[in-house]
């Protein structure tokens, strides 16, 4: 049995991960970063909600100040969220700078002062076009570090880092993970847009599971 | 010339550096983190003292809420700070799970954001036996993770990795680092203690270069 430490966005990625380490048996601490994203709020929703679902404990941490300095169209302070489909190079007005390396970092930590030998990454092969902190290098690199920085004590896992999002989506339906609850769309609006990259690439993903996506969507 | 994001925390090392950029006639902004140690309050002064003294622009970024999350005796939160030599097996209670890690990729995701091209950090040699994220494998996994992260554009500079403390002072001293402005002690105290492991490696510094600190200290 593993212990781990994990970030939850409460988004479809994240969730089918804590599913599927459930599943195993696995011991999981959920952390949620708040940040300054257009849509930190309605995640928050998410992961309160499917924590307390799967009975799971779960730490929150502002992180608002480090996150103040980034620029991204992703955050409250920057400019509109892109439409189109989630591998487009609009979407690389979404990238935040930074901001995968620092939530490992502090997973990192808390893993080392809880003792626990796993930190654990939502990263899938959707994001690789897009995200430099997501790709398959990054995360080889990050282990290295990562192993090293915690005196040969944690590991980073990416369980989903091979597959695409209807992939995740396929390993989710098979655990029933709660997808009614978790929140994907990058807004800053509670009912999701189903327009901008990342609701495209959610509704895809259903679709090609031959499945309708159990939340609302704005048409 | 290079466009440095460094981390200063007010103590010899990132000062030395800071001084040492500004010598080679770098651009230089540096980031000060309060992350709830017990010599923070004290570290802060020296910071605003000495990018005073260089005309310097600081960042001044609270990270209280992730770091709570951390186990060390180096915390308000923590025990009491051990008293001895530097490289001491006792001296692994101030090791702050994470640390450097987090400040790093604050650092990157500054960089990218302002177009910098380098963060720097103040590691050198005397950090090596205690502190896991001090250490060269570690300095050489994050300049490679870093460089993934920000698409090929930030790379990691740790000028005294390979020097002790002594040859930071001697390279300070050379360009008249303001060392009255620096911070060193781990204590929670104004006026520094002498004895902790930290203060005990500055006092030899200044020795071995044949110099007076022109710090004071309890007794």
């Amino acid at each position: 049995m593993s212990n781990i430490v994990m970030s939850l966005s409460g988004g479809m990625d994240s969730t089918t991960m804590l599913g599927y380490y459930l599943d195993k048996g696995d011991k999981v601490l959920c952390v949620h970063f708040q940040y300054g994203s257009k849509h930190n709020e309605y995640e928050l929703k998410a992961v309160k909600e499917v924590t307390e679902y799967y009975s799971v404990p779960l730490k929150i941490i502002n992180m608002h100040e480090a996150f103040s300095n980034m620029t991204s169209n992703l955050m409250l302070s920057g400019g509109e969220i892109p439409e189109g489909h989630y591998e487009d190079i609009t979407m690389k007005k979404t990238v935040i700078p930074g901001r995968n390396t620092i939530f490992a970092s502090v997973l990192m930590g808390i893993a080392e002062s809880i003792g626990a030998d796993t930190i654990a990454l939502g990263l899938h092969q959707g994001d690789h076009a897009i995200y430099p902190d997501c790709r398959k290098e990054y995360t080889k690199a990050l282990d290295a570090l990562v192993y090293l920085a915690s005196d040969r004590k944690i590991e980073v896992e990416a369980p989903f880092l091979s597959t695409d999002k209807t992939g995740i989506c396929t390993v989710g339906l098979k655990i029933d993970v709660p997808y009614q609850l978790t929140r994907t769309c990058y807004k800053d609006q509670p009912i999701s847009c189903g327009k901008c990259g990342a609701c495209q690439e959610r509704l895809i993903a259903f679709e090609l599971n031959k499945r309708i996506d159990p939340i609302s969507y704005e048409e």
